[in-house]
């Protein structure tokens, strides 16, 4: 059976190549894990540092997609948890009840993705068990302390939070691939994560060896997506994603300390506060600065490039319509399809 | 016609998917270019700040390819040059007399690339240019200022001297594509550099819309490549190239005020000098301590490692073990065109 075959299996509903949103917290919720799953993607809700909210985006997705039969009986979705600060057993109970289809594991150590699958698999046995990492060690480490479903590595032009400093997914992909392979454990589909926006980053990403690809970026622009006015704007208004996008702990660090282990930082919109770090200002006056501009801003509307951090990867100078997310899969999935179909004329003729 | 075709007319030797050796300098000499290209990629001398010097790599090139014909009677290599610093007057004759097919320009400005390519194009008119560019506004820039033959997209992942802020080629190929297009220069043949190995890469970069492809640290374990014993092991030594390696400025200022400007940084093996700087020593202290370790180094058999720098990109995991170039060409190839050939049964069974 090839790796994709085992993702269809449990995700039965999936068209191929297969597209997952990413659990973008606060902005991917129960309306676009629903319109993507709908659409023959893997949908998925993001982390909500709230029971009660998880809870009630949980219920919610249960009543929409009510009329959606899966086999086994879980919820047609994937969930995605930050597990650093997330004690297991605060959660247990939502998971047990609601039964995702997947849940994806994220920013942990690979003592507590062990934790979280054993507990994970304990009271929901047919939730898939994702876990994202940034490393070559970190995958083989994590593959060996909970043989997960899958790993979604996750590259350096990924949009959010991620390992401060890694490779794309063009080197990261093929050499988790190979280390597996040596270690016995390439039976582990691999899911692609970072700067893939349109279908000629999944058909790379097919190509590099993933069984799936991840999108953030793009599903920012997406109409279920929930987010700010002033925030997608920026985000169809952004041009060369890679300029445009900056790596750094300050967007963290302008709310206080931050609570993210050292390994970790964030893409995001450059802005006024990247830029003040960058000129050597001490971070307490960068929040000085920041709180003076927000307020400035909420006065004459809030210009959210400059005063806000608005998360995004390198992809984003892809990114120039809003769109329902259906479109997006089906789009997506149809561009990739037709490039894999005609790829050896793409590079010989 | 289409692009790949467009590059074919002047390399009439290539097969393809292309393959192409960066110019490494110092490390890319006559050797490894006649190699790459009698395996029917482009082989390409790196620049060499010695006009001396240079001539000598490029008469043994002339020597040893003087079997193979090229139509237009071009010599049938790239040379690359490194534009900042290099007054195109002092270079000319060399390129006149020479007549290389494809001469590759970095790290200028576009007005420099508009005022190399005017006086190439005047003294050999068959001499085909290339220009390496790292974001979407260099990329239009230089298109607009210089009509290039190709524009070479180095991303993130590269090693050696690129942006230092900048997106992975995942993202970089589809929006230079996309931009181009929007402004009527859709036939500008796009070349992807940065993180590629082998015929995964390849693959991935051809499926962005790359009409050739460039790997640099994969032919640093190439036996034709002039390169320190030490230095080669380091690179088959290192795994998780994301991790392994680190971008920084800090490479060039070891040795003196950097010369470079400041947009551009470079991607090397970790080590004690880079973590001197992360650690917030100032860098007159780092620079002794590097000197320090250089001189304990020569004493017991120099550790390149921790002493050197050991310019590599994020693919230096996938590096495994020492091979011919033709070797590396024809297999990467081959891997390349079978994947290629399997596209769409990769990403949907």
């Amino acid at each position: 059976m090839t790796r994709v075959q085992q993702i269809k299996q449990y995700i039965p509903w999936a068209q191929t190549p297969l597209i997952i949103n990413a659990p973008m917290s606060g902005a991917a919720t129960s309306k676009l894990a629903v319109a993507v799953t709908r659409a023959g993607g893997l949908g998925q809700i993001g982390f909500l540092d709230d029971k009660g909210m998880l809870s009630t985006e949980l219920e919610k997705t249960k009543r929409q997609l009510s009329d959606f039969t899966v086999p086994n009986g879980t919820l047609p979705i994937g969930v995605g948890v930050i597990v650093f600060g997330s004690p297991v057993s605060h959660w247990l109970s939502l998971f047990a009840a609601y039964k995702p289809a997947v849940v994806w594991l994220s920013f942990g150590t690979s003592g507590e993705f062990q934790e979280w699958t054993t507990e994970l698999r304990r009271v929901s046995p047919d939730t898939k068990i994702w876990v994202q990492v940034g490393s070559v060690a970190a995958a083989l480490d994590t593959a060996r302390a909970c043989q997960p479903d899958a790993l979604v590595l996750q590259g350096n032009d990924a949009g959010g939070h991620g390992h401060a400093s890694g490779a794309s997914i063009i080197s990261l992909l093929p050499e988790v691939c190979d280390v597996l392979h040596e270690h016995r454990m390439s039976q582990i589909p691999l899911i692609a994560a970072g700067g893939i926006v349109d279908g000629r980053g999944v058909a790379a990403a097919i190509m590099l060896g993933a069984a799936g690809v991840v999108m953030g970026t793009r599903f920012l622009a997406a109409e279920e997506t929930s987010l700010p006015r002033e925030y997608r704007e920026a985000i169809i208004d952004a041009v060369d994603g890679g300029v445009a996008t900056v790596r750094s702990r300050v967007f963290d660090e302008i709310w206080g300390p931050s609570p993210w282990p050292e390994l970790y930082d964030g893409r995001c919109l450059r802005n006024a506060s990247y830029d003040d770090v960058a000129a050597g200002i001490p971070i307490q006056e960068v929040v000085r600065r920041f709180y003076l501009r927000l307020r400035e801003g909420q006065d004459k509307g809030l210009d959210v490039k400059e005063a806000g951090s608005v998360w995004a990867g390198t992809g984003v100078g892809l990114v120039k319509k809003i769109e329902d997310a259906a479109t997006i899969v089906c789009q997506v999935r149809l561009e990739a399809a037709r490039r894999l179909e005609n790829g050896i004329s793409l590079g010989t003729l």
